[in-house]
């Protein structure tokens, strides 16, 4: 990690359920931005797992992002897991409450934009990736089917799915709908 | 930030309110031990903040700890919030589902210990600092009555307190009582 | 506002996402019921808010209706917010702790109705109003597809949702999904 | 109720939405099972009622099998509501602080089995009762369409139903959507 | 009630267990700032309820305070319930999307004055009334030891106190401890 | 267990940390209430445990209760965890929905009392037992300093207290307060 003291700090959230290769591509984007010299990655929805939606726990993504984000020689980061408050009017206090200062929010969602804008917030846009091929739901999708997964994710990650059993663990999910 | 893969990972937790010289001395002894590759530091009551107790937020809580190690050269740790779940019967799948896989709990409360020990966790009990001198009661004591506590606490701690207007916040906690 | 001791106390309910000419017509002909001196309107779902089915915070729609009822001339009621509690079997205890003393119950919902018949209130069942024409969810998809809405709510309604940047908002929820 | 002190006890879980023959044949089926001494009945999702879904509270489902199993017969069990946690990776945590010791789960749910196994529990899969003839949905839907379920359920279900006035209930229910 | 439009609107916030003269004469200070054409009246701990510190219901509290300022021809005003959120990092938030837009906040007490200003609220100080006089837990106290607690509250109150067999419920109330 | 239909069924609330020797004088006597066919036990504050207060889940509380009114010879009751709800204007029907239909409340907490009267149920107050010598917080403090306390629960708990460490655990809370 970097020195702090006068830098500015990014801020990014996803479910990252599995962090993928869409993801990587947006975190190495926003480091580029010479406005940012550390990223804050909140994982959201940190309370849930185990369901097809949303199947890993915070812990393992927080290991998925850590083990990928290595690889890359990317560290000035920090990885934060915020749980859910399912309530819009106050999640922007919420997440702030739970992270470093933010100087800079990066978001293509419209709804986070929108709140964080409401809140005075600075907010840019990064590139999108392409959605069709990176997506968690089509990547979950083909993990049950045993599809070809495994490249749409960093290799790390595709690790770790496999040593926490995560491949059965979709696959019981389903079945139990 | 170091390698991951075959690493063993102890975990810590605290509420560090706020993070002082004690806490530091026992990361530094946990950094020590042979067995632990990374520490898992974890900000206990993270959705507390403004009282008397629980002064600050998790994110200011973070910045402490994150200074506070950068000066000391120490970056092979991750920084996590834990949210109260107030049911101990439930509290450690809680922490295990929020945080990457712990090889080694360090803890010398015996509440923690028992709880991880039920769970079949290796624990071990750091050596304990001064408790007399270094305590997050004492300290915010003498941050309310201008006592000399800055000679307690790491010196980018001090710095954060005085940047984010938290001598006056623990007065006015005081006076809201 | 009027003498309360006598008098006897109506209640109504809704979401009133956002308030529209059907909701004034029901609270017009509860007001035209001889036996009910006062009502009390709450409104559901108090605590969500920036949602597709939800746009409006509880005190906008509080805004919404006052203007509304206002230049109506009416102003023998209570507005309250009432946070959703998701146990049916303890909801009208809920409802009951947070509102003054209710005599009469008026609904049209067949759940609310049992609810408080099970309890032993009086319920009364308002005529209805024309659904086709007035209903929460044609109207915001009005809104989100520029269509002619305006026409369905009292005219400060309108007023409030363009002074709280309304229409961008619902078509930002529509983004984001 | 027999002795408990070197008894082998088994854990089921259900919704029993109403309690209905599949149900009971598998606790016949486990009953026979010479390992299992007696039988935890968990009633899951113990908070939700008045929904199309789940229409019948907890107290409601303790009697319907109460009365269902005296007619067999049936005495050596405990019958214990469980209040949804809505986390997964705390779950079989929460089950286990709400019951006696479990020595053996039965369960044909992929998830439940995973939960358990993945905490070491001793997992067995009852045989699958007439799924197709025997659910919940099915019986919900024929109650509310006044179709032939009776047949389907423990008389003294039946009874009850009618005596809490069910019936109506789950009409009242379909209309309020 | 009075035209909204360009109105200027204060907002105060109390547990208001029960409403006394002191509160009163808080609320009538603030009508006579020329500034504040309307006032919020929030109800804090809405939810709680039968306990000492708290006996009565936000709804009995709505109805005490209607009809103390109806007595005093107060007209222009909102009284809102506020269920605790026990978050102060959130807090403001949790407010603000409960009731209409405040432009002007009235309080005395440090930390509620401390986490609008960090939100840049208008704040004013009514004020103090004499709190040795005045105060809920000495009147609660009075009450439970038939002392002379009625002249220290709008006559409207100790009617609704009494209707409600409040005197009783804090006797029991103390009883139970 | 008895035959339900025509029974009348009585019901009574403790902690039950642990069960003891005035409890079970409790139960003995409301058995011998000839309008009292069944029996409702309640486990109140079902979701706590390992703290100084309550260090037994409920389902170690279970476990107490049946082993000591088996040996009691005692069958005719449902044993209930009841999850706090922290809102005494809806505990009633909170407690109502998780169990079979009350006729007669036996109790001798005021609080309680009123609360089950309010709704119009038929309460009774059980003779009190010696409350200096059985008292759940004596029993706590004689554990944890090696007191007499073994002869003021049924001798089953006493045997279960043992088996899961109790004696242990309640010095670890001791010590990690």
């Amino acid at each position: 990690m970097i020195e702090e003291l006068d830098n500015m700090r990014g801020f990014v959230i996803g479910r990252y359920q599995p962090f993928h290769n869409g993801h990587l591509e947006v975190i190495r984007e926003i480091m580029n931005d010479v406005d940012c010299d550390e990223l804050i990655i909140a994982i959201g929805s940190a309370q849930v797992s185990h369901t097809l939606k949303d199947p890993f726990t915070a812990g393992e993504r927080i290991s998925m992002i850590y083990n990928a984000l290595s690889k890359e020689g990317i560290d000035n980061y920090f990885l934060i897991p915020v749980i859910d408050i399912n309530r819009y009017a106050v999640w922007v206090s919420h997440v702030k409450s739970l992270v470093p200062k933010i100087d800079i929010v990066y978001t293509n969602n419209a709804l986070t934009k929108r709140l964080f804008i409401e809140r005075n917030y600075n907010v840019r846009t990064p590139k999108l990736y392409d959605r069709e091929q990176y997506s968690g739901t089509k990547i979950r999708e083909l993990i049950i089917n045993d599809g070809a997964w495994k490249q749409l994710v960093p290799e790390s990650v595709a690790t770790i799915i496999k040593d926490i059993d995560g491949i059965q663990r979709l696959k019981d999910l389903v079945k139990s709908q």
